[in-house]
């Protein structure tokens, strides 16, 4: 019934979970009670469930900094899905390390600029889902079964035909320019009340030539201005805001033992302006 | 010192949670090490720990929504037990594929309209429990070592005397009639404001005599009334309330990215007037 | 790469996670992630996420009460650590049945009450931590990575060397005294509202030299006074403050069917009037 993915790849059957679920219905639960029905000795993870509601973007956000940390063979599961029950396709997408499933809007989008996809397939084959799918939970009755069929050995091209269109979410606006200014989206605020911009280190070292830390780095929102860039926040010997490269690879403005966000107004979707320039 | 269940059933030793304990205190990981130091092999699953406080009605709907998509053999676990120290029992309720521990309070009633009880036990045996238990934590020092002893293949029999006047919630109001109107109560508001009446889809087809797609179903609250039957939200073209068969089975009001509680004014614990007519 | 613990002490390979995360963001899936990327059969159970950004003397506190369920050789590890990037260090503590990992900043402490210290120790092995560790996220790079490898196994001679300066937290304020007023902080305020105080059961047996149940325990802030001293929640027949043990030992302030915080109007952080006598 089912194939091995690959005999060298060592299969961890690992599931993580990122949705916009929240916690306070059975909709986690029953995710993973679908995944444990195929194989109950899966080891199912929670990435994260406070999505917001229909937050495609935000979801893509949270999958993306945390799906790399996990054991080679991770299958990672992304449900932010207000499509549901219409045209949208479910799919898994299969890179170099892992495998990916979810709806086709571009959720599982931002994972795939860290780690290319290597084949897109339609999930089509009835015997890796649910039977009698309700019309509302393809999480439960389609996304979380392929997902754990997959962690079992499964092989991708067994869930369906390959595609070659799949939905992406727009690369981040302009790439910004040496010496001038440029606005940046606010991708997501984290529980400290950081500020997390759409610019990763990546990309500051390419348009400054060198590490961004000897350079000029300003952000500037409605109400504030700052162009101090820390390693860390201890670094910070005061409460006001300032620049560092977040865990993910962000950048983020943040305050030591404050809000950011608070501090500067600022949420996720607003945008502030960057001007960067070599020292 | 402990006994199989049932030799033809496999035994996942999974145990799911469903609790009104929150997040923010180290409860919910109390019940977990209970479990973990009678089996440290046990896979433990949240249903949801965000029971609105002491709320059975809300903890037996949680319950009965989630348990039947995991496997057999499973031993689902539910504390929501403002009687806790009081003179309340400890039980066990065995199904055709599962085990239920928790209060005997109503709060795993809900649950076995959809599979039905075939015995209900009294915990009593000490050694299946914590030493020295304290006045006000039932759920460690008694339920999650239990639960646990039961996923290992513990007989129910063996857990105490069987009982046959087990506490149940009272069934639904009224059934609604064809051709008049009913009050029906709102049982759940979910993550995404989705309002759930407590009526199931076989209820609907019972009073219809039909499928309730074709037939006219109307739903009338304070401020709104809207007879829009849908099966999916992408089928709403527009922001108005509409009505569908939840993932569970229930009839429930919705609006597409939005939320309709708020739309409504409605919370659990409203009521609704239903009206049925065969199309 | 690591040597048995202690050939005689069992391991379940379970870790417990307390940290001031919150589950808005990937950062617990990170966690997770770093210690099944050493050993992808671990078992990672949450203790607690919801500690309040930076408040080291609420993550002791839950990370004191929820430790002891766990079964023998679970390695319990705490982030709450607003000096990350800086210079407190990160260390493993071993107790009779435990190992403690986490930042040395106090927030270990209050466990060590309950289960002396048998060696305390300062975390430099790099083979046991993630490689381009990030300046601001030790709990992935450091913590995780070496608390999975203890629960493998690893001896925590290996981790680092011996330190015996270790940071504590302070011990609750004054001792009671019997017959006369002692001002006890409130330590956490739980999710039923219920006020904890820094005061134990043995700490009350030993200043009134006998059960606090047949005593006078009377407690008074701002607003109220009572010493109405119940076993259970049930044994108050009225929505009225009253005093009880609750199950992790503490001294606490409760209200049946209602919330303590709010009628007391006391918060984590204040400080309540206690006054005891024998009878």
């Amino acid at each position: 019934m089912f194939h091995t993915y690959n005999r060298h790849v060592p299969q961890p059957r690992i599931i993580t979970l990122t949705t916009d679920f929240g916690l306070s219905d059975s909709y986690v639960g029953q995710l993973k009670g679908a995944a444990l029905a195929v194989d109950p000795k899966m080891r199912i993870v929670d990435l994260c469930h406070e999505v917001p509601p229909g937050d495609i973007r935000a979801g893509a956000y949270i999958l993306e900094t945390g799906f790399a940390v996990f054991p080679r063979g991770t299958v990672h599961l992304a449900v932010v899905d207000p499509g549901v029950g219409g045209r949208r396709r479910p799919i898994v997408v299969r890179t170099e390390e892992y495998r990916f499933v979810g709806p086709d809007n571009g959720v599982l989008s931002r994972a795939l600029r860290r780690q290319p996809a290597l084949g897109v397939y339609r999930i089509e084959a009835a015997h890796y889902q649910r039977e009698s799918p309700s019309a509302t939970f393809d999480g439960r009755d389609r996304f979380a079964p392929v997902a754990a069929w997959l962690a079992r050995g499964a092989a991708v091209e067994h869930v369906g035909p390959e595609i070659d269109d799949m939905v992406l979410l727009p690369d981040p606006p302009l790439e910004p320019a040496r010496g001038q200014a440029t606005r940046v989206p606010v991708v997501h605020v984290d529980r400290f009340g950081s500020v997390v911009l759409d610019v990763t280190l990546e990309t500051l070292k390419r348009v400054l030539g060198r590490e961004p830390a000897g350079s000029l780095v300003r952000v500037k929102s409605a109400s504030h201005e700052t162009s101090r860039f820390l390693r860390t926040f201890v670094d910070s010997g005061d409460a006001e805001p300032f620049l560092l490269v977040n865990s993910a690879g962000y950048l983020e403005i943040a305050v030591r033992d404050g809000r950011a966000d608070e501090r500067l107004e600022l949420r996720a979707g607003d945008s502030v302006e960057l001007f960067l320039a070599s020292g």
